[in-house]
């Protein structure tokens, strides 16, 4: 044992010196060992770990429960729902703020450029070039200079944390502030992006901030933090605030919930459901007080358009069976573009991120800037290009105001028309808000509204925009410019149903609903949440069918090329999310096959400081089993050890002992504070190259007894990595132990054995429960703690007679 | 080791001759060994047994699937769809149907009463007690005779079925007809219960009969009997049923997929999400077409009533601050009465399960009929006694029809008056149909239309009727007469609200669907799944946070109280349901202490037949541990082996070899299908006593390798009780072994390992995958793979000095 233990040290030292890990390698978590280069390349600006859904419940964390009282349990509860209660105030307050200061701005930018354009179009052009530049500049130097982890959606890196993967830096107070006013410039300066999927990011971003008692820097209100102690704790409420965040963002509560459940968590409990809903209904209100107070006009711009909610309750009602070909075909066009509009991004970010953005910030702000100008040249020159058309006759069409009277929000927009009952219809859709834009697009009783030829220009260019404004460092939604694709092709296929199928009541309105969710489903591949979504915002229950089909079918069509948006934006962007289910190859592979290349390094019990030093140095696992030697020279193991554990310990120090000897475990959390453990979000993390040991201390020894997890996980060595998945996915683990197939069974636990009632067990202190924890704190006794389990025999077993 | 395997014989002789089992004790399961008297009694009419979520993916099974190729999967998925379509279609036309049947016979009723009551009351009294009696005696006498478990809401069964535990009979054909005609009479014959819980077990039914081709009697395409073989399948079809049920009865589709979720399935899969959705969509496309069918009149007395939707978008729109207490009253009243109506419906059904039931059936048929005869009585006679008020001014008041036309339905029933111009406000709701009560409690802009003691009379009288009806042996849902209940002292409360905040645009309607809310949240507990249908019945997203508000009250109250109703008539029947969360006491208990009492009995891999049948007489377990005995005398677990399969290679006895030593494992599925380990949802499943042995096939041997599912999952000895209880939860498994600890740990599964692409393993054989399979048809040599993984060493281990 003692060679072995040389010859250990001396591998573990050649390690060392073979490849001293840098400070940032070593931030980043087993998981990126054997990192692939290119696609799968490291983010710059952090790395990633794994997260445990699974409390550890070590004998500290034991002794802390067994300390606190029933009263206890009601506060923990009673806080949680408050927690969901402040989630849902501050994301409906944080939605507020932003689509009021969007439409403000967008309002103020349309009367000045159209008051300017009565006089001269070119002053009026620069008005409007000037007034978007200055916002995207304002929002992309925030987003650089400030909080980089804000640009893009943030969809991907909450639905990575939620799967169980923490991308250092998605959830500070900064990258909140950075994505709340960010979206505000860049939705506000006309870019092909939408605030919707940064409004979900926002909602997490205010959960995680209170689950940990606001930003690291304030300290506000600290004690809260003791009471969410653990990553689970934090996703909860992480899931509570995505829901949140798109219940403010489309108004719809119930969408939100689905979304939560659907696209983002990978977990999901009962119980949560109830907070989550109560969370979303919570935004509701809070949205829903905020516009009725807007009414009365004291919000400026904000009124009139405002919140994504697209009535088209006066819509079409009915529908024939020859509209289903049409219908169907929108699901097809909505799953080619949707996979063509994911491949093409997926390319683009990929080059932006291996050769532009690693030039600095200052590429990124020029980037921008340059695609804002050309946004702005082609939203404003386009529709100087097209011919006016005249208006429909205002006494067949009572309904309708054409043109729009200057100053308000509606269709038919006259823009460089020669008479005055004229309108421009690109300009209607392309210099607008895009929030009008929809409007505008969904609306019913509006036929031969937009010529064939303007749509097509529209969508060609808005979605090349949308394309290039993808990945810049801007936050960035997918939903509206998603929406605006879809709905142009939509009405397309509407005007050409109109023209074909002409006895029948079609409104182009229900085409362009039913593009948008063809393409958002042909993009995203979401399908119950986005059905939701789509008729809340459209307060029509009655398309849903209809919009199933098209999402049934444009989700098919797209996943017949690729995945997901997201899920290609994870994976561009080193995320490994976990899908649902097992991959086929898994059940023919063996966990064993699997850790196949592992050298498993683990401790003993009572471990040199030296020698935890030097194994913390020279790998990067997260978790080490720990062994415990047996007199006889058998070995048992006992337990596992985190990474992140061992470097606290390491740092407080006051557990080093002089003895190679089991210490009292009793009073350990008296030493520690069990907050000390939890790993903030606003960290890295620490790091084994930040701790300074002397040379005594390193000759000291530790008992890890009190501070391992006793049991996690094991699975036998020939289990099939299918079900290994399974069990991995299913309780969101991370580290599962294999071990060798056991020689005897012990008990079978049945559904009977779980409900037995409680009485039998009161009896049983608290605290000797897991008999390990009991066991060590006997004094490392194995002799006698093997002989006592090896006395139950296994079975009645009938042997072979061979 | 001979002298052990002499003396378990021995001991299981004794066991065998102290207690032999019934066949009715066989067919139920292990859960029922220790099952209490009492309130746990057992049904009598069937026992319940364990189902497995987990697939057993043994060597035919694998065998099975190697044959099978790629194309057999994409037939496989669409199947599955096309399935989900069916149900889809099923349900909705089962619910058209009786809504159909249930709005004839209750219109022909109320038609024939009115018009003979013109001229004789008593006459139109007798003419509609005799109405209802027959209706409900056809009811009941379908039920007790044909099919027993229609009898109730079904619900409990399905959810326990959906948990995991089998309750036998609840699947058959023989129920579905049960169920559909049964809840026509009971319904139709105006008893205080309604169509709903019965309408989701239908819809369970039909996916159940589906997924296994129809009924065994009829035979029906057995084809399609080989696509699903586990109970994994087969319950995925169950949940879309299920929800294919709810958005039949409230064309709720979004609500039918949250019911699913959040009340019945204990497991859930994202993929089965977009399923179940599209089952509910399908429903709502087949219910609606049926309905626009039936407006050009072809339904008789259905269109003008028929499908609960309850619209009140005309209603209030805005609520004041003022408004939330009297709202969070009756949140608290909800919570109470409901809570009150769990407990005593719970009495009443367990007095009636041990004394008047185990009397026969025609004591349940008198029972019935009795209680028919009671709330007849009631029903006529009371608006009888009451006093006829004024109609309201109709020039104030335009759109009131009052009293309505005679032949309509509505509002303002002129019955027993003495004037023209005077209607019985407790005739409009106590004798009606309880969709058009309901309808009428809902409505909007009926100001003082009903006494505040009318409403006390029909809430006192309803509620002791629907208690009392309640566990009859007819199918009832409880659905509608909760709302009925809640929806009588909102309005009450609402009437309150009206006089004392004068000035307030307080709708009562709106206070009634309030109420509504309450009782249901306080009733059953649920959440977000009873928000939605209560938005989606009554087409008013508005309302939504008001009734979120009136159930998370009503369900803290309730709570406080009991158990939801669901999980109380679960108990009664002795349905063991695992919630999803841990109970307190089991995070200090271990799993070895919850299997300490336990005998486990385990087979040898070949094993004499005698040995087998005299093991499987001697006790109920389902499930039996395998062990192999390796040269030196050491043993291995090499997996588990259930009961059922046993019965079926005892039964087929193609298996049964004359030597003791392994047979090849190859062609085992040439041997069997695979459809024959099914346990078919139609029957109980085999029992031992059911199978006849010759003295010489009692001395062959069997060896199990091939059928025993070779990983079981398995748990250290010393694990947390808890942690078990959420791997057995969230995996729905039905056996875990609880083992030693192991003595070293080969690998870590991290997220990382589940990451490898497939190429790694692209050279590994389809079948030789899982080791013990391929271990095993090498020939037993375990010294051989006991030392090629005895080669790996655990790891570098820092040894403690000491």
């Amino acid at each position: 044992m003692l060679s072995n233990h040389l010859q250990n040290g001396i591998e573990t030292a050649k390690l060392v010196w073979s490849r001293i890990p840098s400070s940032e390698d070593v931030g980043a978590g087993a998981e990126e060992e054997e990192e692939e280069e290119g696609l799968f390349a490291r983010r710059s600006d952090g790395g990633v770990e794994s997260l445990d859904y699974e409390v550890i419940e070590n004998f500290a964390y034991r002794e802390y429960q067994a300390r606190r009282g029933k009263l206890w349990i009601s506060y923990y509860v009673i806080v949680k729902w408050f927690f969901a209660l402040l989630i849902g105030i501050g994301t409906g307050f944080a939605a507020v703020f932003i689509n009021l200061a969007v439409e403000n701005f967008s309002g103020w930018k349309y009367a000045a450029t159209f008051s300017i354009i009565q006089h001269s179009y070119f002053a009026g052009f620069l008005v409007y070039i000037l007034f978007n530049l200055g916002l995207v500049f304002f929002s992309v130097v925030i987003v650089t200079e400030f909080a980089p982890a804000a640009a893009g959606s943030g969809i991907p890196e909450i639905k990575g944390y939620l799967n169980g993967v923490d991308t250092h830096g998605i959830l500070l107070f900064r990258t909140l502030v950075g994505k709340i006013f960010g979206s505000i410039g860049s939705v506000g300066g006309g870019l092909a992006l939408g605030k919707e999927g940064p409004l979900v990011h926002t909602g997490a971003c205010i959960a995680s901030l209170l689950g940990q008692g606001g930003s690291a820097k304030y300290h506000v209100n600290s004690r809260w933090l003791r009471i969410f102690e653990s990553d689970r704790d934090r996703r909860d409420l992480v899931t509570c605030g995505c829901a949140a965040g798109v219940a403010a963002a489309f108004r719809a509560p119930v969408g939100g919930v689905l979304f939560a459940l659907e696209e983002v968590t990978s977990w999901w409990r009962s119980q949560l459901m109830w907070r989550v809903f109560f969370t979303s209904a919570i935004v509701a209100v809070v949205v829903r007080s905020a516009m009725s107070w807007c009414k009365s006009g004291k919000c400026g711009h904000f009124g009139s358009g405002g919140f994504i909610i697209w009535d088209i309750s006066g819509g079409q009602e009915d529908y024939s069976f020859q509209e289903l070909l049409p219908m169907a075909i929108i699901g097809v066009i909505g799953g080619l573009l949707g996979a063509l509009f994911n491949q093409l991004t997926l390319y683009i970010t990929h080059w932006r991120r291996t050769y532009l953005h690693k030039k600095g910030n200052r590429v990124k702000i020029l980037e921008v800037c340059l695609i804002s100008l050309i946004t702005s040249i082609i939203s404003f020159a386009l529709p100087l290009l097209r011919k006016c058309s005249p208006c429909p006759d205002s006494e067949a069409n009572p309904g309708i105001d054409c043109p729009r009277p200057p100053g308000t929000d509606g269709n038919f927009v006259n823009f460089y028309c020669a008479k005055d009952k004229e309108y421009n219809d690109l300009a209607t859709i392309f210099f607008n808000t895009q929030d009008d834009a929809i409007r505008n697009l969904f609306s019913a009783k509006t036929f031969h509204e937009y010529s064939a030829q303007s749509l097509l220009t529209f969508l060609v260019m808005f979605y090349s925009l949308a394309i290039v404004t993808f990945g810049t460092a801007v936050p960035a939604g997918q939903f509206v410019p998603g929406i605006m694709i879809g709905s142009t092709y939509g009405r397309l296929v509407g005007m050409f149903v109109v023209k074909f199928y002409k006895k029948l009541n079609v409104e182009e309105g229900t085409y362009a609903l039913l593009g948008a969710a063809s393409f958002l489903g042909g993009s995203m591949r979401m399908t119950v949440s986005l059905c939701v979504i789509m008729v809340e915002i459209t307060n029509n229950l009655k398309l849903l069918p209809l919009i199933m089909l098209v999402l049934l079918i444009s989700k098919a069509v797209g996943d017949f090329f690729n995945e997901g948006l997201y899920e290609e934006q994870a994976r561009l962007r080193g995320i490994p999310l976990l899908e649902s289910r097992p991959k086929q190859y898994m059940r023919s592979m063996t966990a064993k096959e699997a850790c196949k290349n592992q050298k498993v390094a683990c401790f003993s019990r009572i471990v040199k400081v030296a020698d935890l030093v030097s194994v913390l140095r020279s790998n990067k696992h997260n978790g080490f089993p720990v062994v415990d030697h047996k007199p006889n020279g058998d070995t048992l193991v006992i337990g596992l050890i985190l990474r992140s554990h061992l470097l606290v310990l390491l740092q407080s120090k006051v557990d080093f002992q002089n003895s190679p000897f089991p210490s009292d475990l009793r009073g350990v959390s008296n030493r520690h504070k069990l907050s000390d453990f939890v790993k903030p979000a606003t960290s890295k993390g620490k790091s084994i190259e930040e701790i300074y040991l002397t040379g005594g201390e390193m000759e000291m020894y530790l008992d890890l007894a009190p501070f391992l997890n006793p049991s996690p996980y094991i699975v036998p060595e020939d289990m099939s990595l299918a079900k290994v998945y399974n069990l991995f996915r299913q309780l969101g683990l991370r580290h599962i132990f294999v071990v060798p197939r056991a020689s005897r069974v012990i008990g079978l636990i049945t559904r009977k054995d779980l409900l037995t009632e409680e009485s039998e067990s009161s009896d049983t202190v608290e605290l000797q429960s897991t008999s390990v924890s009991c066991l060590l704190s006997q004094g490392n006794d194995f002799a006698t703690y093997h002989a006592h389990f090896s006395t139950r025999y296994c079975c009645t077993c009938r042997s072979n007679p061979s």
